[in-house]
């Protein structure tokens, strides 16, 4: 028997044909005590077949995802699908509502949040609310991100390094069918509070995406998201048609720490490089300028690895300790 | 003589050589009555000769300015000079420190606080401090600035339509020089409160730039920035060398409110190209999402003129009536 | 044996006579790290007899109750008392001096944190004392709210349905016995972190009310509360006299979100009735308006049963979702 | 000529017909440094004949009045008119979408702000918007208020005490025809920085309104909104049909801070009556609570006239000095 | 003629006796429209004799001013006195209220407000009341502060190097009389906008104090500020009996910044010496930590000049450019 | 098997030598999804022998244990060492570099959340990485702490009465040989939740510090403090030399709230002893003010117990309940 959750919804996911409608989230405010946040959902569902979780708007500032699923909930009707689509395009609106990664509600970020609580505070209840209620319908999640305001970067596709290897061969191959110009495999990482980690531990076939950042939409980053969504249904069997590229995916692995570099001191972080230019171990990935001091010098930041720039820094203002470059590198398998 | 103002330096600015220092803000606090903000100035001279005065930081998240004009003014030593070179990388300190673009001391934008008040707000006394106490040794001004986080820029000079042929021809020269791929001249705007409009009204030969935005530091824009104030230098003979570019400046013009296109919601904005892309009048500009609402189809933006895309959208997030797209179209003279 | 709590008072519950103390509940603030927040509490006992507790002050800007429970805690003496009454008038101390729903210590609803955490925020906190050393020794709970800022509401007591008949009877009893105009029954309502479901919970017999909201003190309310809690005391045999009232309590029903009405969008809310109004499912219950925009129609909002409106909209503006009428039916046992 | 205002707006107030816009009043902000504020306004003229201004929205948390101007600037025709009316119903769009008296974007209360500054903070800029170059325009202003979030009040008209006889006779003529329950006449008072006597320094007739507050929506007040502005426009001559009203306006006046009650100390503040109830001084207006303290006493506060209930306390948390009743007495003449 | 105010008083300085009452500065809030802020005042006068004027609470945290100056606005009989003696503890009360140097109502320093403007924020508008209403009933003016939160101070009177010799000669025996162990003079310095400055600026004879600081109440400097307000009506012949002090006050200088020493960054300062200590140039006044890195030696910073030191930093952690000791010299006259 | 953490870090505290570096807690920012705070941790050991930690900055605003400690680890070599010793002197940076008790990241007290929570907030993963991945190496602990903003101190050492008389033995030995003038026995107190309650449960010999406060840095705080861990080196054997103090610690008791004084309102205290002033039960402590009105007498606030004063009020401003004075007296074993 499922535990209990204060969010309510009228979706009956077994249900065939289209339902459009909302989960509503008690937030209890200074002006509505009973007050709500409306989380849309679309769920199209057409006889039997695989299902697949579109999310987007974990965070509240990456836009490529919500983009990309809000118009395929637009458009999708049941007569393209053989299977089940659900499609979450703002799964924290308080967070998309205030244009910031962490929920102005409650100050968390959803996505350290998972499994949730459904006694916790509202983002706690949400991840709980997907975590139970939800996921257990799911067969394949893509969870679409984008860097936010932290940083920019390559258009790309990720996924955890899983031990049983038909699974990992299953999400290289989802993937390979999204059609990213680059797919990341992270290894050794410590992820227990995502939603992709949460969806793993269910079993579930798991990719995220990194489609931009800056806290800019982006022009392509839209382009591989709406065509991502589509070729994933293509490539499961869920719709017709098949995953269209431009080039083959690109696998590559970001190992651990060991490919970051870090701000060495608080100021003003100038680049040297745009995310997808390859680079060198050791060359000079920027400068930490200090431009409200005469004569203090800026210190030189150099890459830990070489490879392919993954991410790059966001905002101009960075703080000791932030992360500015992440390198990948080619995927051995 | 000069109206009296709080803020101290010791810059003696008809002394040969280089002199560093800081200009004090006096910036009472909660934990600090006496506090100040120093506002860092280098100032290089030899002999006679033109006057320069290079600004960034008049806006706290414009980055790539400041970058160019603390550098200039780490490594500019007085043989280089004939005449004299006055570097302000940082006029606004406590924007800068705050990484926004207006003051979180007053609220204020400097930008439209000229020509200042001594005894107003910190905005109004550093822009008085300017206005009367720098401006007056100044024959020319290069004002550094980036569209920030309000959106991304074309990388350009730009310059208001001035009555005085003479002066008009010398402005566009100065543009020229500094060597941007854009030069932009708008003409019919009311900018009396800005920087640029103080130093017009002192006769001052004056560009702005336009090196970025997005929040991020833009590669492209610092190389810009650091070749344009050694360009100018070389352009007036106060320093050796001459102008580099990669390719001639392209003059344009932006002659008011009908090269603009408007959010016409509040919502995610979508945009269809990025700066320097060239664009017609009524093709789709981008989209106005609703992204947590089911069933609410984004509403189309479209260009108002043909031309080339000067500056786009900043943050993800738009709010009704927010710039969206500026077109500037080629500059007939 | 009972569990910790952090909050300490000295109120001994067994013994006779008028204690008034506080309880002193530890809240560490930057200015003071030992500093405390302190919750008034009164107790008049007398004898054997029931317990009643009383309590006001768990949203902070819900004023009928903590006068009426802070007026009689002032005013009854033991001689006047056969068996206990404890009276909390202020149970939320920050939230109160705030001015508040929410507390501005900690972010949370009170009424939401039930049966609370002795090593959580402060809410949790006091929540836990009163769910583990006060509802002990309580037979009788009168949890007197209002619509604080969020709404307005006919003058009313309310309970949950609840399966034992004779625990019903009761409660019916003990609401008629307070004597409002409504009784309002709630059905499969989860309302599981509320002080009344936590009463409930140890078998005690609980009843809330509603006296007011728009953020005023309504002088009807003040009365009818007042003169509820001597009614109580009179019905449960603590005090003598008789219970008094206008007229006879009328019972009603609401038996879920069947009986709301939602605002459709963000903007400004006219109703059409006002509370305790007679009206009719499908009658225009008001009008969501955009007053900055031109030629945006207003969008009509209907009632969802037919009734009495018990629940209107409390502020002007009002979010998506927000309610902003909820109708009660006549309650046919 | 006129003062410059950096605020534009397309309206031609001497063209036939009906127009509908925005003026766009710049607002930087750390997001869109280009940003506006959108202000709607609507003219509607035929032929020649006086000219009517109604605004609503000066203050953001007053509804009834931005309602009935909305609502008639959507539906009036040309054909119905013969003269102009100017409507705008958002004058304070920051204030307005804050749902707060207060600007949030520079603090300011607008109508302590006229007759304004070109050159100041947003509400200065636009108070100097409406009196410089709208103002000219004007014979009658109907400014519509309501007590906010200060208190409630009952539904009137006000004025103020004008030396000029006829201008009196007429100021009188105007609000009777408005057509609220109550007129209240203002002697004595020194209001130099609002928008009415903005308008009296012009020459213009002018009323205000007060159509109820605690931070509801009125429900009789929005119908006594409605029906002003239109029976203003019969008075007039500008529409055709006459004036109609429920009952004659009766005449009363505030002649200063003698028929004030203040608090005479911070808590909560419960009254013994609503507005339009018959007062009497020295008879006991309310008493001031301190209901987190125990045996604190609580304060009476005393009428400080006979008369009807004009004004009455709003939030039930008061601070010390806050005025919690105000007592109008009949006119005399 | 006097200008307006916004503000209104009962006070009528001429009259004989005791007055006692509140200064109604008019403070618009989102839940007061017509709220204040009360300012309290107390005038003894009997027969002619000079007028001295004590203030307090000018900054808001700083205390021992308030508390001497409130005592003696009890206690005072017209029977003591031969003149007047007018009394305001806290000219800041929203300051005051919120234990900060600045209003919170407007971010403002009051003490670089005046001569204050009447059409202001509530800090230029109190400064504008005091310049223009009291000031001009004053011959003498203490006004009472001390280092607040910025720092400590050594127990001192203080005040301007005037130039003409009789009115020099006066105020050093005003000083002297006040009876504090220092006496600073200060000379050199743009004090414009500052209380003691507006009352030099109308020929009154002037001292201020710094009686402690570090945001504590200084038991000695209650002591001397208790003593000093009753000294100074001694020495005036406004009360009998005769200045008593400990010792006599010892005359010094600060001419200006060359003895002041700055932090020169951001952290924690270690200073070597309290206030009151003999100090020598060049000697270590402290040190600035950066306890959060590691291997990050701490800066020295030294003393600028030979003397006793006056004032020492405030909080631990300092801004960059704060001050962080003050010296004085012997004052050679 | 160790419990997980999300918090990483380099030390490995079995190797001998001088290890230098940063645990690395996640705390995702709007600008910085994979921000960090850094927290600096330095550790000495050579060959076998006790090991001892130091830390400091549990409270952002408590500055001489972080100088002390800050200073030991730049200095200290493993030459000078028998046994190891870790050092943390600024266990809380988000709270140490806002300067606040608590941490501005989740509003908490870390002294207020051990054991902590891997999964929790920012302060609680901390408390949960030093119970669970350093206190298990440590012998003993001295937790470094002073007053904060919330008073000041007489300089101490303290701990909690243990029941192992062996334990206790050695806690007043450690304590003496820290050599603080006074060490103040707490018994019969609730601290659960701070660092030297986790410690005790791990059977550590534990104590902490009051060296100063008022958000000063006390002078002769930072001597004992700098002293007092070298001086615990020496008495543990783990340095040399000997553990010097200028008099011998007088141990003292604070048996529970009855030896406090208490706040009875709002308003600014006076206090009339500063800490280690002798004061007898009964006296008058201070007295509460309430400058900003007239004819308010101050409220005295009296003594408790016979002894010398330990902590006295920080703040001028006081809540109702808030500790202002804290009495210490003999301990007799």
């Amino acid at each position: 028997m499922q535990a209990k959750s204060r969010i309510q919804g009228d979706i009956e996911f077994d249900r065939d044909g289209r339902q459009a409608g909302y989960l509503r989230a008690p937030l209890s405010r200074n002006t509505s005590g009973w007050g709500v946040t409306l989380i849309p959902i679309v769920v199209v569902k057409n006889g039997s077949g695989p299902t697949v979780l579109f999310t987007g708007g974990v965070h509240g500032d990456e836009y490529e995802g919500p983009i990309a699923v809000s118009g395929l909930a637009r458009e999708l009707t049941p007569e393209e699908v053989s299977g089940r689509v659900i499609m979450i395009p703002a799964v924290n609106p308080p967070a998309v509502n205030n244009d910031t990664r962490l929920s102005p509600a409650d100050g968390r970020d959803m996505n350290r949040c998972f499994p949730g609580d459904p006694a916790g505070t509202i983002s706690q209840m949400i991840a709980h609310y997907i975590d139970t209620f939800v996921l257990p319908h799911v067969d394949v999640l893509v969870d679409l991100h984008t860097a936010g305001h932290s940083g920019d970067s390559a258009l790309s596709t990720n996924m955890h390094k899983v031990d049983d290897p038909a699974l990992m061969a299953k999400t290289l191959a989802l993937a390979e069918a999204f059609g990213a110009p680059y797919n990341v495999v992270f290894s050794g990482v410590d992820e227990f509070a995502t939603l992709t980690s949460a969806a793993e531990r269910r079993g579930i076939v798991t990719i995220g995406t990194e489609l931009g950042g800056w806290g800019r939409v982006h022009v392509g980053g839209v382009k591989v998201g709406r065509r991502g969504v589509r070729n994933v249904m293509a490539h499961l069997g869920i719709a017709g048609g098949k995953a269209e590229t431009d080039r083959p995916t690109r696998h590559m692995v970001v190992p651990g720490p060991q490919n970051y570099s870090f701000a060495p001191r608080e100021g003003i972080f100038e680049p040297c490089n745009v995310v997808g230019d390859t680079v060198k171990a050791g060359a000079v990935a920027g400068y930490a300028h200090r431009v409200d001091e005469i004569d203090t010098p800026p210190l030189e930041v150099r890459y830990a690895a070489d490879g392919v720039l993954w991410m790059s820094a966001g905002p101009g203002r960075v703080a000791r300790g932030d992360v500015v470059a992440v390198v990948m590198t080619d995927y051995e398998g």
